[in-house]
């Protein structure tokens, strides 16, 4: 992806990367957004669920919802993810650091009308959370459908900032007496809680226990 | 806190937060926060780090750094402050959710001139990563501390938004043979790896050991 005005990466260039196989991979690998937004003349954040599917990334909300009222006007946006991999402790104040990954993007999220993709959507942020769920469970029918909206951004103005590594200290203070090297941090999930109305005998499923297994330890 | 016309939950209202002591607590729980204002005329959302210290969000990054330039100006700014608490599965794939705990905060952020404060600002973005690391490193120096912006956020205008428990199905759905239920995630912390350029004989420091004692697991 070109670097543009927006996304050159400008504090820590050397962070910089544009190549869309690092990019996608950073946002598959969340499910939480942080998008902004101009609304009457002040800017908002909101945080909300999103997936990728191709070139595109979704988000969905009830209809009524005044976020994405607001963004399928043609406004601009611009959308963070962010993960934080390792707190990176130095033996000074000054050069402590995070070790993380992040993807800013700029775009106009436009509403999506057609009903196949509107599900391609809806499919992609259930994927992104855990996969396989949405072959587990009712699908949406007519009027749930039409209570969300689903809205698309096209990925074709992001940049990504990676910071991997050990703490890099002033010279001196390597002889220093401090402790110092990285805590590697993650999400990851406690055991499932069923629901106190769960229907008897029914088990867990294969997205649950899959993604249980996978985010339990690093 | 009195909720205005930016800050009153308009979606799920009932989630709505207005108190202090919450909205501080939720604040008081991460370091990550996502910054949007406008710049030449597009909204930007950016991650950076940051602390509470009292009625105060500080910020801080390097005096060279274009966000820590553009907000010093008295830039109107929106801030985010969201925890992913659980996977919130359904029987159906409309009324799947999160549980969330996130704050959204409206203001004008102020350049720190004053010396003793900016040290504050500069323990507490410290402290809210990791308690008593402050008191076991080098603090900065007059170099770095000439390099290094610090700004101050009022946490005059904000709310929160809190979801908790189960799924909520639709009446019919209850008797699917579906899973259906929470999957728990927070942030954990893995085994701490030491600088490959670490002093002989220097061992984890108490900063390092009661986070990962308190972090590694739920």
């Amino acid at each position: 992806m070109q670097p543009t005005k927006r996304t050159k990466v400008k504090r820590e260039p050397a962070r910089g990367i544009y190549d869309k196989g690092n990019i996608y991979s950073i946002l598959d690998d969340h499910f939480l957004c942080h998008i902004g937004f101009v609304h009457d003349d002040h800017p908002v954040v909101i945080p909300t669920l999103y997936g990728r599917y191709k070139d595109k990334l979704y988000i969905h909300g009830a209809t009524t919802s005044r976020l994405l009222k607001s963004l399928q006007e043609g406004t601009k946006i611009s959308l963070a993810v962010t993960h934080v991999d390792g707190l990176v402790l130095a033996r000074s104040a000054f050069h402590h650091s995070m070790n993380y990954r992040s993807v800013v993007l700029f775009g106009i999220a436009e509403l999506v009308t057609d009903l196949g993709e509107k599900l391609i959507g809806l499919k992609a942020v259930s994927d992104q959370i855990i996969s396989y769920r949405w072959e587990e469970v009712r699908p949406p029918n007519q009027k749930e459908l039409k209570a969300t909206t689903v809205l698309s951004i096209p990925i074709n103005e992001a940049s990504a900032k990676v910071r991997t590594g050990p703490p890099v200290d002033d010279k001196e203070d390597y002889k220093l007496d401090v402790w110092a090297g990285v805590v590697p941090v993650q999400m990851s999930s406690k055991q499932p809680v069923p629901d106190p109305l769960l229907k008897d005998g029914v088990s867990l499923s294969r997205s649950v226990l899959e993604y249980h297994e996978m985010s339990k330890r690093g």
